[in-house]
């Protein structure tokens, strides 16, 4: 099956994170546009998470730990670990998430 | 835990394919350079594989039907399906593999 990404509906799923989505038997994958300033606020899910960041600088709190992303970064975030971000500057990022959100179906 | 891409070693899977590695619990993520030309014989996997194409021009074959990706495009390899490739021009692509492909660690 062939998607091509700027024909996915976007979605704004928190205020100025708009993100397309792809689910599969296994994952769901976003690739997400964050505005400068916008807030991810603290959260957890049972998915394990995998953040790159592919333009952009994000600022990110996992677990109480305190890390700066930039371009060519990426983040494993764990099942269950408490995370939140603001973005320092307008970012893209892919979000690989397993299993699958069946929040952002 | 976070990676930085420049900093993972790039290994040659096959001639003309470069890829970085990155395994979490769940997935094996591949950041894959391919040179024009380089051709990926037909095989096939237990995992389910999601291709993204972000650079270039990729010419698939799964399950015997053909198509051409280039930047923007995605494509979902079932479990097990038989497919093959050949770079029409020199791609750069992001390979999502579930579960994690433990003869690339």
């Amino acid at each position: 099956m062939i998607k091509v990404l700027s024909e996915i509906d976007q979605k704004e799923i928190i205020k100025g994170f708009k993100a397309r989505f792809i689910h599969t038997a296994t994952n769901t994958i976003g690739y997400v546009e964050i505005e400068k300033g916008a807030v991810l606020p603290e959260h957890s899910h049972h998915h394990e998470q995998i953040t790159q960041i592919t333009k952009g600088t994000l600022k990110m709190v996992v677990n109480n730990e305190t890390c700066i992303l930039n371009a060519g970064s990426i983040i494993i975030i764990p099942p269950n670990a408490k995370h939140s971000a603001i973005a320092l500057k307008a970012c893209k990022v892919i979000d690989v998430f397993s299993p699958v959100r069946e929040d952002y179906k």
